[in-house]
């Protein structure tokens, strides 16, 4: 199982690290993040060591996401929130600041003065079309 | 198929409402945000109409999950991104604005002003405790 020893979230599933687990499966492991945004702000992630979403394959993520619904709703329920917002960072520029892929569930409440800062735009003339055109080729649409 | 006939993204799956598609598989679509945070903001959405993600089958979100490794990387290549966020609301508290589940991967690059307002905080004493054990017993973990 690919590990980094220098890694904290690695340290937790080798339980080296003690944390609040609240859920695990083969592939992923949910624990409260200790700097909570709210309370009852989980951290699910995988127990290999990937830096970023795009460094690990399709296939796994889709069994690592598939739980995403259970936890959400068990966050939500437990805290008694009106909503949560699943967050998962990719680069320091993003945010990201450990280096093992982990998505945030973080659960909200009104005048919670949390959220993501929203400052929407518009595409000039033929922008877009030239951006779809090229993320179409780089994904292979036809 | 679930749909909602009054939501703007079944529109747009159905063909009715015109966008900019990049990507699609069986049971997901991609296409451009078009009030973009950063030029190349994608939403990617299941074809089917759910309201937030834990409506859905853990199975069904695994399977939409996959390839956001795949969007991840392209959005990160086409814009030239240094890295990208991956974000999903649930309830207008969340700041969810449509009603049919969608993931925003969302481009990032240094000093671009957005980021998710992050006041974080710490447990109480035995808070952390109580919310792990509720949670565990919420979510059915032993």
């Amino acid at each position: 199982m690919p590990r980094d020893p220098n890694c904290i979230f690695c340290k937790i599933v080798a339980g080296e690290i003690p944390t609040q687990k609240v859920f695990e499966t083969d592939c992923g492991l949910a624990f409260l993040d200790i700097g909570p945004l709210a309370d009852g702000h989980l951290l699910w992630i995988p127990k290999e060591h990937y830096e970023t979403l795009h460094e690990m394959a399709g296939e796994r993520v889709g069994s690592l996401c598939a739980p995403l619904p259970q936890l959400g709703e068990a966050v939500k329920n437990v805290t008694a929130a009106a909503g949560y917002n699943v967050l998962q960072n990719n680069g320091r520029v993003a945010g990201q600041v450990v280096n093992h892929v982990h998505f945030h569930i973080i659960p909200r409440a009104e005048g919670d003065g949390l959220g993501y800062r929203w400052p929407a735009r518009e595409y000039a003339q033929g922008r877009a079309e030239e951006l779809t055109e090229r993320l179409r080729s780089a994904l292979g649409s036809t």
